[in-house]
């Protein structure tokens, strides 16, 4: 089964259809000064959420992943690692996104850019209100998996 | 940055330019009487590949991981499990496709279908030579998985 989407030509009104896939992204837990970073969004759906973003065509999730660190959040990555994959339809509002979740470590100085309006250090046990997407579920899966509890990936 | 591609209307020929994402799709290990089920594929690229396919939109992962097997292997999975993420561009000669890999028993009666010309049962230390995309890697990185090496994935 695959699924199509029908796009309109601005030329000539007719109707193309094209393959229509989930898109993937990527987010980021980033430990650093003793907590998790967060970005205020500078677009919709606006609130705090992990730095992030789509993947680009002929890239990478890693490369991906350290990309977005660095755009929203100046700092760069070490101790990467695969967290877990959401792909829920309905955690994005605007459309089908499967994010593969990292953490890392981060290094340098903190500073907002590109989509973040700011990027903050939060406890990842108190987080803002106002979370974007399916973040706080993730971050919650996060503490849980801190406190020695098993993640969806196989583990011997 | 975003990458864009550039589809001509069948109507008018005029250039539309729609979003180029990476395409994601799953792979199952399925152990299975002893060993791990691959398929010889129906279509190309040839040759004897991991059960899987495109995610679809609306579906997640975990159900696409369902789907696949069952349509090209009969089988029903238990204790499906994420085990690690491959998204190198030259991965899929086809297109910049991302795959989320799981883990699972499987159980039924073992046949063929969909995509899969057939479907056996090998040992995952003797894989044949004709091997599919990156997936004679991916079971590398299973069986050091298996022998308690570490995988991307993170743990305690």
């Amino acid at each position: 089964m695959s699924t199509f989407r029908e796009i309109l030509c601005p030329g000539c009104g007719h109707a193309i259809q094209t393959y229509l896939n989930p898109v993937p992204t990527v987010d980021v837990i980033i430990e650093y000064a003793g907590g998790i970073v967060l970005i205020s969004r500078k677009n919709p759906p606006f609130g705090w959420a992990l730095p992030g973003g789509f993947v680009d065509y002929g890239e990478t999730v890693e490369a991906a992943a350290v990309r977005e660190a660095r755009e929203e959040t100046n700092l760069d990555l070490g101790g990467l690692k695969m967290f877990s994959v959401y792909s829920d339809p309905a955690r994005d509002p605007r459309q089908h996104t499967i994010t593969i979740v990292f953490v890392a470590v981060g290094t340098g100085t903190l500073r907002g850019g590109d989509d973040a309006a700011s990027a903050r250090v939060f406890d990842p046990g108190r987080l803002p209100d106002d979370m974007a997407f399916d973040h706080s579920r993730i971050i919650e899966d996060y503490r849980a998996w801190k406190d020695g509890h098993v993640r969806g990936f196989a583990k011997k």
